[in-house]
């Protein structure tokens, strides 16, 4: 089918204004920070349930692979139409169809963006917990399909531990119902199963979402270090303490200050690294975690270890004078913090991997190797508390030389967070990027069990074709390209 | 192959003193309060996944069903070997294998009793969060296969909110291994899908779990009503604050005055309905949360609410006396409540469904109604926090009438419950017993799916058969059997 008559097809179930197909208007569309090698042929915009099943049914009568994409803030390729055919865009399905408080559910159309479904519900008292650092942009079907983490991991889990149902249309247009309301639900559990499934499974058009109480206070604690081995050692120690902070955050000194000129939050500009800690619940109890959270820090050498002001210590000690409030002002410079990489470096390679917590300060010494053996300068940004590291390779993609000593550097910090017990990805999940590292972690035997669960829901493999499950035995090899921006 | 013949092959891999096959010997593993029809041709205990492998492997030799069986608790018929074959009992697999502190993780074998499992880490301030009220006898190998809930539900989830990891040996003898220690992992999530699949994907022969740590402080609230409305309605009001006790449940009068003869616990003889309520975190936060609660038990005509003492108040007040701990004693006589109510009805029908709480009130004088319409007897006992409800139906098994009475009066609750956005099982999952209702929440296409699933992991049908999934257009119907125990 040409690409004028497919765009005339999906017209006529979406609508003039909801398709796209000339190939300028297409470029948007051919990349998640990791480019495709082919456009989509054609991009459409459904609103409803409906008009997906007839997408789906269109594309098996024409045999057309079928791509889902909330914001394209992934990262790993999920979201590109790497093998062309219909990319379907959820930005027009972005309704809240219903929130129900008492029972602390919400249901939401796959297009909701994240932070939105939050600001919905927070003056009820209420969020939803999962934050991907990019959650102004990404959509909460994005984070169903990579199982989004983010800072709050640590005390909160992923995605996946906050939801609780799906409409899910399959690849032949049938409309499945996973999960419920309740906690427990007979038969096999779909809903985990489609979530973190990257697109192959079936395209999610409603998803049931539990709530969160907002807690009473929240205490963030910057804590500021000479020596990163330290803030690492810090890391371990609060954990091994039995407590678990609301989000456990660590920054080394030179992203730091590349954050600090960009956003000018208030990071100290001359240290090795700082954790930024937060502590939630009730007023005494926070306040008391804060406590032994700053003495373990102490402990542990930190230079200083400053508290932030909140919302609520400010109406007590500035009543009536306006001043930024500190809190939001560090979480901003986390959450902009590739943003601002990219402003220092023409090119940066964001990694993301996952290890036991316990071994952060190993890891953090065997990334300054690789960093000296391939002379490059390598960043480091990691969700601490959950193990989940974001090692920022900074480079020239236009030197072809540096680019090759990124993959290699890259594959070796991979490699290691296999050796150490931890995993390939921490939260953006496969894709294209990862799909040939996927032996690292599964047997044969795993993958063939995976491909043979896929071929229940996805028999033609026309569904997110060339994602997550690689087709057969391979190399173990990163297949890298070029990132330069996108929010962990 | 006659018993006989199979006991000594059986016998080869785990040695004579592993295997049962005398028909008097068998009697005790036909039943699991569902009674089977047929007994299992042998059962067989093994003692290690090679072991495991080698039973899966004789028995697909033979053509022979294969079930799993931990303490056979599950009460919905799971356990039972219905279409005879080889039963696995667990009871020789109960090693934990590793502790892991640091990483608040720790993997075990299938038969570990739940309750073990705590005990074991106790000392160092940890716990495994989910607790069956038969926690004293049930494996986790046998709350992985259900999915199993309990009293804490409300706050810390089901089994699969803690379960990491699994190693699975497949009905041909495969060995896989899902997730992982993290809590993000790349692929399908496996790990969730065999969690609540009850036997019929894989045996599971080793769990990898999450340790939680122990509160600082747990405040037990027992609150006394004169009119059960006023209890149901106090748990919408609890929630609707946002307040999520760590447990929240409710018997009425019925129930605990039968609790009470049992076990002395100190429930009030005289009153409609008690609420068991219990908030845990740090000291200062408990207590606040506690009084909160007390505040709205108050609102809702509460005529008592007691506070029970607990180790650390008996230390300060009654120190060095000893005491009876009231908080202990007041969870003793919950989870031991059926066992209570079994010494006064000749036998009893538990029923397990699960409503949206807020709709308590209202499935109450339902269940008061149906009471009336077949002169029944039917006591209150519920989760109530998470809407998980366990009506006690009490009748004669030697009274033909009785029993069909009973059958359509737990016909009527359950669907009921579907019918309030409910389930048809709220802990103890489908087995036999609910087998015939899986259509009243699932479409043909959604149970088409999950047999689809079922294929890819137990291709013949052999693992666990006539469990879970029904296998063609069902009527809607309870296939009930007598019960005449278990702790739900």
């Amino acid at each position: 089918m040409k690409p004028g008559a497919l765009a005339r097809e999906l017209a006529r179930i979406v609508g003039q204004e909801g398709v796209l197909w000339r190939a300028e208007d297409l470029m948007l569309y051919e990349y998640d920070a990791l480019s495709s090698l082919r456009q989509p042929d054609a991009v459409v915009f459904p609103r409803t349930t409906e008009q997906v099943v007839q997408i789906a049914k269109l594309a098996t009568r024409e045999n057309l692979p079928v791509v889902p994409r909330g914001a394209g803030t992934g990262l790993s390729g999920g979201a590109v139409a790497s093998e062309g055919g219909i990319l379907v865009g959820f930005s027009r399905m972005k309704e809240i169809l219903e929130i129900d408080i008492e029972s602390q559910r919400a249901r939401v159309q796959p297009g909701v963006v994240n932070l939105d479904l939050s600001l919905a519900v927070s003056d009820q008292g209420y969020y939803f917990a999962p934050d991907p650092s990019s959650q102004k942009a990404c959509t909460i079907g994005g984070n169903v399909a990579e199982n989004a983490g983010g800072p709050h991991t640590l005390a909160y889990g992923v995605t996946t531990n906050h939801v609780l149902g799906l409409e899910v249309v399959l690849p032949g247009g049938e409309v499945i119902h996973t999960g419920a309301k309740s906690w427990d639900r007979p038969g096999y559990d779909l809903t985990g199963l489609v979530v973190g499934s990257e697109g192959t499974l079936g395209i999610v058009t409603e998803i049931t979402v539990r709530l969160s109480r907002k807690p009473e206070a929240a205490k963030t604690l910057l804590a500021v270090y000479d020596r990163v081995l330290d803030a690492t050692r810090t890391v371990v120690a609060i954990t091994a303490r039995g407590i678990t902070p609301a989000a456990l955050e660590m920054m080394d000194g030179f992203t730091l200050r590349a954050v600090e000129q960009a956003t000018h939050a208030g990071y100290p500009m001359d240290c090795a690294a700082v954790l930024l800690i937060e502590v939630e619940g009730m007023r005494e109890a926070a306040e008391e975690q804060a406590s032994e959270i700053e003495a373990v820090c102490n402990e542990n050498h930190a230079r200083a270890v400053r508290r932030a002001r909140t919302d609520e210590e400010r109406d007590l000690l500035w009543k009536g004078r306006r001043t930024d409030e500190e809190r939001d002002l560090l979480w901003k410079g986390r959450k902009n913090a590739f943003g601002a990489v990219g402003r220092i470096s023409p090119s940066y390679y964001v990694q993301d991997g996952v290890i036991p917590r316990t071994r952060l300060p190993e890891m953090l010494e065997f990334i300054g190797e690789v960093e000296k053996r391939y002379d490059l300068r390598i960043g480091n940004i990691f969700h601490a508390g959950d193990g989940n590291l974001h090692p920022l390779i900074m480079f020239d993609a236009r030197d072809q030389g540096q680019s090759q000593r990124v993959l290699k550097a890259a594959q070796e910090i991979i490699t290691k967070c296999v050796e150490m017990g931890g995993s390939i990805t921490g939260e953006h999940g496969v894709g294209i990027e990862k799909i040939e590292l996927m032996p690292l972690v599964f047997s044969p035997d795993d993958l063939d069990l995976m491909r043979r669960i896929k071929e229940v829901f996805n028999p033609q493999g026309r569904l997110n074709p060339g994602k997550l499950l690689p087709a057969g035995r391979m190399c173990g090899e990163l297949r890298v390209q070029v990132s330069t921006g996108g929010e962990r």
